[in-house]
């Protein structure tokens, strides 16, 4: 278990809000600072929050998470929340520019054996620590939301990364009981945001053409293929869906299915404006409730769900990690 | 809570076991029949094994199940089976003309008020339904693999289903525990197979261009989308990862990057003889265990998850089905 001396996290929306409630919740140093004062003062008390809610939802000892929370340090400047710091997670707004001014700004005023992770969640490594001189250091870590409750963390390497700054990135992760996934090279989106993408474009797309209401395509997703998923990844899922020939069989008897539907899947890029309102009435017709109530609601389901898979692997010891 | 007199199961392949091992489990009379002597012997042993394996897994109790095994009828003739069935469950391979002829041959043998469903996981209904008279109660009850744990059932109506029918298909399958979900017209693929066919293309074209091994992959889906999915549908997912502006404020600030993805997703709609073979080999290669040990594991996964989502549901009272 390796802990680093000091996390700052730059940037406090929601992600960067996440990640420090998350390092909180371990009870490690961290500090938080955002540009904008208004997103400081809210994201200071919503890491306070989000942190408190982790003891609430069986996520984190009360002792341990009042220890990080009196730790916390809410920035007032860039340089007080990097002092010290040896890892520097950049959670800003998703802007190629943005992020390359305030990576480069960072590893101006950190040491050489500063880890700096970026929580982009589909840009090229190549272009967001395009001004860096240092790389070796360098490598995405995209968390998905809330980062302090789903435990996959992508890890996407610039093709100058070292593999110490790899494993270091692991084992931090580790540490803070998530999961971290190697990517094998950057494509854009990574491998969550495509999958994602291509979920959400299909899900718009059923509602727009009047098959299934928002709340309907969301229960559907949520008790159907999401359940099944969560307990197997798409391969295996098809590996086991066809008896004893495993993924040999499937293709065989089901593979025409899926590729008369892939060649009907919608394919458009772009939601025209008239859309974008259809789609952003209709959701907001089916969620009426306050978003915080709302996620409060899926919260108690995620963490439900994450001590439920926790149990299941525990007792059969056959699963590593 | 409607209980039909019996059940009547036609194919004994892995979904017409899964309805069958439901419909015992509740101790509900049902008769399973295949055409194929040697599909049939295999059917009937796998029915017992998964009906029992439910109350293993603690969802379902032995009492019931066993006087539901005492109650089921092999059927050694089509007519045996649906002999004062009066619902009656087509489940054979994904043909159309199969599916025509036998839905045919159901409706002359069987009383105007029985209920018919089909299993298809995306054929039209009008297509399947295309021989038979009386269509009224006539419709298709998509599960999804397997039957007897995941609880969503896509029903879709043909045009002439009446509404008395999709209320009594409603009723039957949320007595067994089930989720039923109106789609309100048919599309090919209905809805779970459009979005399950976006999710694996994206998944294997991510594992054909080397950026993650086939059991990344899976682990990042469950690890990551996957439980967020089953706590909030794609579109709730959306409508809370903005902060207090809901769906309205990610439409603002992160509609950009999907839309940078949606152009680059994959488009292909089928698999080359060499892609397949690759596929295949990645797929057996991470996965070497006997496809029996692998499902046994997701099924726990599975009926945890299940347990989790109800507790997680039972206490705040304020969601109905």
């Amino acid at each position: 278990m390796t802990i680093p001396r000091k996390v700052a996290v730059i940037g406090a929306g929601d992600i960067g809000v996440g990640w420090a409630a998350l390092c909180a919740s371990a009870g490690w140093p961290v500090a938080i600072f955002d540009l904008n004062p208004a997103t400081m003062e809210r994201g200071s008390a919503e890491v306070e929050r989000r942190t408190r809610a982790l003891v609430a939802l069986g996520r984190a000892p009360e002792s341990i998470v009042e220890r990080g929370l009196r730790e916390l340090v809410r920035a007032k400047f860039f340089s007080e929340a990097i002092q010290d710091a040896d890892w520097v997670i950049e959670a800003i707004h998703e802007d190629v520019v943005a992020k390359q001014k305030l990576l480069a700004a960072i590893e101006q005023a950190v040491g050489a054996d500063v880890l700096i992770t970026s929580s982009s969640s589909g840009l090229s490594p190549t272009e967001i620590f395009g001004r860096c001189r240092r790389l070796d250091r360098c490598l995405v870590a995209h968390p998905l939301n809330p980062p302090e409750l789903i435990p996959l963390v992508e890890l996407v390497p610039e093709g100058r990364t070292s593999p110490a700054s790899m494993n270091r990135a692991v084992d931090y992760l580790r540490s803070l009981g998530r999961f971290p996934i190697v990517l094998k090279k950057s494509i854009p989106g990574y491998v969550v945001g495509r999958i994602a993408a291509a979920v959400w474009r299909e899900s718009i797309d059923l509602v727009l053409r009047g098959v299934i209401s928002v709340d309907d395509l969301d229960r559907a997703v949520s008790l159907g293929p999401a359940i099944g998923w969560a307990a197997a990844g798409p391969h295996l899922t098809y590996h086991l869906a066809a008896g004893e020939g495993g993924i040999r069989g499937f293709t065989q008897h089901l593979l025409a299915s899926f590729e008369s539907w892939w060649q009907q899947l919608s394919h458009w890029a772009q939601l025209d404006p008239e859309q974008q309102r259809a789609l952003i009435q209709s959701i907001e017709k089916s969620y009426k409730g306050k978003v915080e109530f709302l996620r409060e609601a899926r919260d108690r389901r995620l963490s439900a769900i994450l001590r439920a898979l926790e149990q299941a692997r525990a007792p059969s010891g056959s699963e590593s990690d």
